[in-house]
This record gives structure tokens, sequence and C-alpha cells, in this order.
């Protein structure tokens, strides 16, 4: 569990979650899939804030999903009740219908856990992928453009 | 299920939560036990932001712990995924160990859930009740005393 | 936190949950949201097992929800990692869309919790209270007649 | 999402999860957290009632903890309510401290979703790597090889 920097990209979509009593195990640092959980907000919040497509209403109205099809997460150092981390989204592919992303979590410079995910646009209705809609995909490409790691160069 | 108004008192500690895909069930409302844990996260700011004592230091420093032993709500307005809902906690009875407040859940006025809760501070070396903290006390007496229902008069 | 003892009636519904790691908290005892979860559990399998109406048929297929309109609930012993608790279901009062039930979970004829709850049978269509089916209904009043108290003499 | 066929090797550690109303979301599936979470319980399982060491002793007794360094997840096929999901634990790399596992959740031989779990045995009290206890090594030594694939033949 060696040390490791990271400082977002400028215009990075960051989000603080601040570690609750609930978060937590008998050993007194959060239970590994709370942070999924605190994943799935992140994205939420993105989709809604960064991207201007409320998440709510892809969901409830568009009749869409977004299923994960493959996590991949290493855990560098444990987060306590009280502590407030720092969640940073990052876009990593674009595809069809699928969004490969990064989430970075940090504090004061050092990464607690990163996480890889790709999660692929569905139907509810037809339960099959669906092509993401030119609008959010271009909303996607622009937040992968402007954040890019040489974009800080 | 009948409509019923609230308007919390002035100096009420309130905080909005954000009802997120993963509080909602497949009827595509709030899963109940997800209050309960939300009601866990407004005790907690409470603690820390406006009587300023850290939650997470009572616990964790000072090994007390905070146990419900009593607990009751009406569910009257189901929250979807989006809504931005608002918890507004009151204090209805301070006893020597044992502490009796009321969380009102509303948006728009209106009450979503309204719950009372008993918790009994105890130590968690000897397992048994402990005194509320004289500093403790005073802080919650005069958070009941400035937002009891006749200081809206 | 008296003790309270606890013997189910005869042919009551009863079910054994292990409590886990993610039950507990920091303080080593299960977080009190996750009982609520496992009372949901209880009568999932109540409805399947015990009523032979299957839940997730209801819910899925019926098109039903069957949200909470009022829980209370007295905590008097808490749960550890690693025990194995039992939830007892009793029928209270069946309404026309209304089922008041209690759930009483215990240990070596110990009561650790005791829950009463009033669901409400809704369509997920209407959004309305339903009447309970006549079979649903009939399979309900079975259970409470032959699970009632002055069946134990 | 392609179909992947899967039988347990002879000997393996495998149990059955009945999918909650608790687990899904609004689109009528499992939320995916809720995998990781089934996938402690059979962990914890499979230390007391495969190896022989009684999870629960292990982290409260012993104060030892098992916290996940590295997973990765590929979701195949989603799961409802009301199924009966198969989970098999296979243990891939005994490391000093380390234990390599893969968890196949699966249904009528078709993989549901398959995991690769890396957790580290560590003191709670020291909050360091702790060494794998000889006996306790041992017996995953022991399910490693009567559980390998060339077992089956």
């Amino acid at each position: 569990m060696s040390e490791e920097q990271f400082a977002p990209p400028v215009g990075a979509f960051t989000r603080s979650v601040t570690i609750r009593f609930s978060h937590c195990d008998p050993a007194g640092i959060v239970y590994f899939p709370h942070y999924f959980d605190m994943f799935n907000g992140l994205i939420e919040d993105w989709y809604t804030y960064e991207l201007k497509h409320n998440y709510a209403e892809l969901i409830m109205g568009g009749r869409f999903g977004f299923p994960f099809v493959h996590i991949e997460c290493d855990f560098k150092v444990p987060s306590r009740i009280g502590e407030i981390i720092e969640l940073t989204l990052l876009v990593e592919r674009i595809g069809r219908s699928s969004l490969g992303i990064a989430i970075v979590c940090h504090r004061d410079g050092l990464v607690r856990l990163r996480a890889r995910m790709i999660t692929a646009m569905m139907s509810l209705e037809t339960k099959k992928p669906e092509p993401l809609p030119q609008a959010l995909r271009a909303a996607m490409e622009a937040y992968q453009y402007r954040t890019a790691p040489q974009t800080r160069a």
C-alpha cells in the first residue's frame, strides 16, 4: 500500500463525501461496498450537473439504464468515520453505447482508492444496449477533452 | 395518507438529501430502511455542526455509542429518484442518558414522513448507559429551547 | 433494557438470520437500519413460503407494492457478528388493503427487538391502495388464526 | 454479454442467495454493490464452515481484519427479484498475508458475474499486514488443492 499522489486535472468533476458511522465496519473503516455506492452517486451528479443530462430523468423518463459490465478497484488507504474524502471522475473511453471511466478517491493529495468502471447504456424496455444519444455523447467527449491529462500542462 | 403541512421552527437544524438511484426500489420509490440511514447521518451532522460536539470524535475518541431504544415512524408520501428532500431535527425530551428527538422529512412544505426516536448514550467499554456530559446536555437544551414551537409565534 | 422472554406460537413463521460483518457498526453491533432490511426479507419469505403467494410475482407480475405506512420498534438487546438470531412474524390486524404485523427478533428465548409494522397493498400503476385479493386475505386470516396466542394453551 | 457456462469443481464451496426486493433497483435488477456484500457473506461462511476458522472469532477475538486490496468483476447477466443464484468460491493464490480468490455467481450452469478479489490479513491493533496463521494457511491450501480445476478430470 505505497503512497500515491493525485492532483485532479483542472475542471475535473469532484465531489466530497463525509464518511458516516453507517459506512464503517467493526474495524472502524469503510466497508468496501459502500465505496461503490458513493461512486454511483458521483456518476449521477456528473450526468446531472456536469453533462447537464438529468440522471433521474434518463432513468425514469427515458427508460434507460446504465449497468456496469466491468469494474476494477485498487484500495490503497482506508477511510474512517468523520473524514471527508474527495471523489474525482475522469473519462477513459467512449464507445458506441459504452463508457469507460476512472474514479479516484483521494484526500490531502493522496490516493485512497482508484477504480475503473465500464458502463453500457441500455433500454429498460428492450433490455438491449442503446447507442449513446448524440447530445450526451458530445457532452461526454467535451468533458473528456477538457480534463485530459495533457490539459494540465 | 392525508396531506400534512410543515414549516420548520426558526433555527431548526435542516439538511437536504438527494434521492439516489440506490435509495430506490423496483417500485421506483425510496426503500424505507434508507430513511433510517439518512436520519443517522442527520443526527451525526447535528452533533458536529449544531451542537459543536464532533460525532466521530465522541464515538472513536470518547468510546461512546448512541444506540436507539425506540423508533416510530409514519410514512405519508413516497420519495422518488432525483428529488431533494429536507430533514429537520427537533428535540422532544432530554433524559439523564437518553434523548428523544423528532425527525420530519418534508418537501415543498408538506410532510413526507415523520419519525420519533429515542437514543441512549452508552459507554462502548462498559456497555452501560452513560449520563450525558454536561456540555453536551447544555447544547441540547439550548437547541431545544430555541427551536421550541412557541418560538415560532 | 429489561429481559423479556419469548416463545413463538406453534406454527408461527420463523426464520434465522446470521449476523454478518456488514451488519455491524464501529461499536461491533448491528447498525439498526439493517434490522428493517431483515424484516422485509422475512415478510417476502412469509408471503412466498407460508401464504403461498410468491412475493416477487406479486411485485413484478401483479404490479403490486406493499409500502409501510407505520413502523414502531423497541430495541432491547444488541446483536453481534456471528450470532444467529430468530425472526418471528405474527399478524395483528387485517384491514381492507392494510396489514398489521408484529415481528419479534429473539435468541435463546429472549427478545432482542420487537417491531409493529403496518403495510398497505397498493397498485404500482394507479399508485392507489388496492383491496387485498380474496385468496391472499384468506391465507393471512388462516395464518392469524392458527398462530393466535390462545392456540398455545 | 455472451453466454458463459460454469460447473463448480467438485467440493467447491457454494452458497445460494435469494434475490430480495431490497437488492433491486428501479430497473428491477440487482444494484451492483449488493453483489459485493453477498461476496463478503460468502467469504465469512467459507472461513467458518469450510476452513473451520470462525470468521466472527477471527475479527472480534483475534482482532484481525481482512480488507480487500484489489477487486475486479465482470457482470454478464443481471439478476432479478425472487431468483436464487449460486455463489462459488475458488482460491487462486495464497501469499504470505494475502489471499487471491475468485467468486463465480451462476445459475442454471451459466455465469451471472465473476469476480477476482485479493484480500490481506492485517492486525486491527497494529494496522499492519499479518502473516496468515499456519493452521489457516494449511486449510486454505488444502481447499485450493481439492478444488483445483484439474481435480475435475
